[in-house]
């Protein structure tokens, strides 16, 4: 039988930071300083004032629609889905709107995944599998198998988890 | 902490089968003998000309939006939601259009629920909670924990899962 890997989409799969700076950015004409991402969450390395429009860009009805995909993750997840069942496991269930386009995300850059293998839950405590790929402290602190961290900004200070920086790194650890 | 139960939706939260069956047999003008629905899935207790359609219906873009509530269960699932962690599990992604719809259903009729605790899936064998309840023997043999069968037609000569045959006696069970 083999071992089931569960895989985040975001910051993972699907650069949402990289959309949410350009965004940002756009609309403000201030670039965000990329030392202050360091540890902390997007809506907490800007101008105070403007922290609340984070979080509207991701409730956009089709924010998750375009996201580019995470360098290497489409050559290394084909590869993982030939020796493991790979599930792509998402917190969607906060941004119902996202349902939807990020099923069709998943279609257009994964088609080589099955359907059956995509769970978009709230809550990742209730997912079993062998491993978790996750940039969430908090979605790792709760899974019940090995927790592997995704390398983000806003994670660096964690030292929890066994740590991938990039999708080479996953190739080098499961392949 | 908590024990964690999965509920399935169709058939056990909402009644899939009758609005089947009224699109059965709107279109056709002939009942649906309800004796060959004993230990079978609809389609196949048509005329085989016509078992295609039900499939059909499923994937109508609207069709989930407007089930009927299962008798008692949103009382009951009120009360379970007191006592346990109630997680909502759906395979819902061989639909990918019933997507929203489910969502919205879910937040119409079962309010007091928390998106934090909604799971699309397609396989359930990933799902890591206490208990399970669920009409299909497929979705059970796959679950780790304790699985319940809810009665549906199409299950009854099952013998191998604990079985509820109505809300009242998940309540006996559980409360």
């Amino acid at each position: 039988m083999k071992q089931k890997i569960a895989i985040d989409m975001d910051e993972v799969m699907a650069d949402a930071l990289g959309k949410l700076i350009r965004m940002y950015e756009e609309e403000y004409g201030k670039p965000v300083n990329m030392d202050r991402l360091r540890g902390n969450m997007l809506q907490d390395a800007i101008d105070p004032d403007h922290s609340h429009v984070i979080r509207e860009y991701l409730f956009r009805k089709d924010f998750f629609r375009d996201l580019a995909v995470m360098p290497d993750s489409q050559a290394v997840i084909f590869e993982l889905n030939r020796f493991y069942d790979v599930y792509i496991v998402t917190a969607a269930m906060e941004f119902p709107d996202s349902l939807g386009h990020k099923y069709a995300w998943l279609q257009e850059h994964f088609s080589f995944l099955n359907w059956q293998n995509f769970v978009f839950c709230g809550d990742k405590s209730i997912i079993r599998t062998d491993y978790m790929i996750d940039d969430l402290p908090r979605n790792l602190a709760v899974f019940s198998g090995e927790s592997v961290i995704f390398t983000s900004p806003h994670n660096v200070e964690e030292t929890r988890y066994r740590r991938v920086n990039n999708w080479q790194e996953v190739a080098a650890m499961f392949l």
